[in-house]
């Protein structure tokens, strides 16, 4: 169309479940101090990290990593969750958190970030984020742009003080978010690298839930322009960040945008899904299906929120799953074990498609979780669900290489085969790293 | 985004049910042969035409038109309907027509337009177009582009002759897609200066019910390259052409869609919503919202497709209308009545909304209807329904200015209040016309 679209003709890629796409061969070949092949030695083989990102949100830990301070932020992504400090509980979560994921979303939803204009509370996502990449988690923020969970006060300068929208008010809006994507995703450069630029895009115009000055924005400039709004203001501020274009609305409706998006020449670095599943798992035809119609884009794919209940599913009639409020909605025996399987049926089908690239499971325990529901792994007793021991088996044990001991042969060399990711290797009282970054056989040389 | 971008801030376009903003007053100076003011004299005044398109597709009236000749054309849009020629049928269907509509849609259907190559049925689809323009009604083409009842050797033209579309295949099929779309919308310039340059491109590349080349070729080009590619060579082929993009999508997909090609510069003149009503009348609620969404570009919006059943309503789990076969869909007094109902609902709310320019049927007669639906106005027989003898009432009845007889006053003045439209004025023995084409007060001076 233009001249600078990025609209590119449809990419075919194949699923494949025996996940060759995700694993190397290595071959490594152990040189001594003097150059000389070192024969015959005993080395050590472990895996470090997968090079997927098999990620978690980390709102309930940004307590923990303040030094147990208060900071309101729960497994919700509302705003304070109400629970109550429970030091010993934040540790076993830390733990178990630990052990099976490496990528961390953490919220920067404006309205808890900033409650009161000109207090943002950037202090203590930067020790979150710390936190995490101390224990060589990635961090995302989530999102730098939203139509829900808005400042109070952003409303205010929308209607410049009175009771309706003003176009003048718009302009001070799309100045502020503009400032404030700016401000987060340059202030945390370094630390942050990964973010979800924009969200839900598809209804921001047209949602009507709830009143605030991001709609009538997006309304104003268009759907695209606002998209742009938010990448450029992004990428400006921090040039290394991966920049994700996320959505809930897995329609034709994603698609129209996204490739109104690449016509119009908006670069967009990964491809997010929400894949909230309250009303049920969808099943590998349906997740095959919407890989197939989203990869066409040659763009890697985020599963960015994917929530899977261990309890009664909701009812399908509801729409926006905001309204479905319930007092009590609990785990059940059954409910968990259908948890577990449809956890790992949904990874498989993940993983056999090349696109993607990262699932991120949206809250590990039930405590605090959004809307109350049992979509957690653990128990809101921090004991473990069946799915989160399924989680573990599969990302710590038939998808991660064990510690292994080989000789080296004759030249110096042992060989091994591992899913993509960091590795580390001892031998002769020395660790060397080696990172598998492309499928198929592949060769190291290090000397120890 | 770009510099040639065509988005506009939104406007809201208020409904008004009084229809002030389609009727004007007009003060007509009625002026002698010697210029001095006609006074005291009597004036007959007939309203002629509305400005608003009242229409319905004329598929059924091409044997008519061609002087009887079997041209296997029928108010289903698909291939021969099967009817049998009825002479008698045809001229009192013509009658009917005529009584209530203004705007005929012709079908341009490839697979029944060319269903052998370069053997297009332009001949007749020309005399049929004149035969309405000649009775005073405005021709539509439809479509020029869509991916169903699509001729098979072009399928074979993507699959070069052979198993699967390849790319030189889809090249070829673009290169012949945009011939056609110059051979029809040139070839016809004058004749039918109105167009559905596109139909359907929400769903056009992930459509999946019947194999066709247009599909893959959206597919690989992008959705909005190729509403590019039906309205570029449309727009050169005839510059004075109303070029529509049509959908029956209503979805937020159908707003992303239109922003992207708004934000590519694309020049759409009207938006086209289609509104088959086979599973239910949408009430007004329904259709306001609607109108309210996709108004908000501030371009004219034609109601393209409409149908209301009168008899029983399709299951609402059916989601391609097409999968609804059944061998007998009968036509029920107490559907009759609903339908008459709704579709005086339905009207006044379109012709509430000063957007909406143009609305029509979707089949005058139940005989040959498409999925063999009781959606005429019509039954098969070709007695009125209750809904044909309302929308007569409303038409040409409360929505139209009844011959009237008035006289000049001592300025040689008469008044009177009409729907815009063009309007006949008889006075001293000679017939002038008026149009009235904007509303509210308006003046005008004729000689007699």
């Amino acid at each position: 169309m233009t001249t600078s679209s990025l609209f590119r003709p449809p990419v075919a890629r194949i699923p494949d479940p025996s996940l060759a796409h995700r694993r190397a061969e290595a071959t490594v070949t152990l040189l001594g101090d003097d150059g000389a092949p070192l024969t015959d030695a005993e080395v050590i083989v472990r895996q470090k990290r997968h090079a997927f990102w098999f990620g978690c949100i980390g709102f309930d830990l940004i307590d923990l990593a303040n030094g147990h301070e208060r900071t309101g932020y729960g497994s919700d992504h509302r705003a304070d969750s109400g629970a109550s400090p429970d030091l010993g509980y934040d540790q076993r979560l830390a733990e178990a958190w630990l052990e099976v994921f490496n990528q961390a979303t953490l919220p920067f939803y404006w309205g808890t970030f900033e409650p009161e204009r000109g207090a943002p509370r950037a202090g203590q996502l930067r020790r979150a984020a710390e936190w995490f990449r101390e224990r060589g988690v990635v961090v995302k923020g989530h999102p730098l742009m939203w139509h829900t969970v808005q400042p109070g006060w952003l409303l205010d300068v929308a209607r410049e003080g009175g009771d309706a929208v003003t176009a003048a008010g718009l302009d001070e809006v799309e100045r502020l978010q503009r400032e404030r994507i700016r401000r987060e995703a340059g202030g945390l450069a370094g630390v942050i690298d990964v973010w979800d630029a924009i969200n839900e895009v598809v209804i921001m115009p047209v949602f009507t839930a709830e009143e605030n000055a991001i709609t009538p924005l997006a309304r104003a400039r268009g759907r695209v322009e606002t998209i742009q709004m938010a990448f450029e203001e992004a990428r400006a501020a921090n040039p290394r960040a991966t920049l994700l274009l996320n959505d809930f609305d897995m329609s034709t409706a994603y698609e129209c945008l996204i490739e109104a998006v690449l016509e119009a020449g908006i670069e967009i670095d990964v491809l997010g899904l929400q894949s909230h599943m309250h009303q049920g798992y969808w099943g590998e035809e349906k997740t095959e299906r919407i890989l197939e119609r989203f990869s066409r884009y040659g763009l890697p794919i985020h599963f960015t929120e994917t929530t899977l209940m261990s309890g009664d599913i909701m009812p399908a009639h509801v729409v926006d799953l905001n309204d479905w409020q319930v007092e009590h909605w609990p785990s059940t025996p059954e409910g968990e074990a259908r948890q577990a399987d449809e956890l790992e049926r949904h990874l498989r089908t993940l993983l056999a498609h090349p696109s993607v690239e990262a699932f991120t499971y949206w809250g590990l325990s039930d405590r605090g979780m959004w809307l109350n529901a049992p979509g957690g792994l653990l128990r809101a007793d921090g004991s473990p669900k069946p799915a989160y021991d399924r989680l573990r088996e599969l990302v710590k044990g038939e998808w991660w290489l064990a510690d292994t001991r080989l000789r080296t042969d004759a030249a110096g060399r042992v060989t091994f085969s591992g899913f993509l990711g960091d590795y580390e290797i001892e031998a002769a009282g020395s660790t060397s790293a080696v990172a598998l970054t492309s499928p198929g056989a592949t060769t190291a040389e290090i000397r120890v």
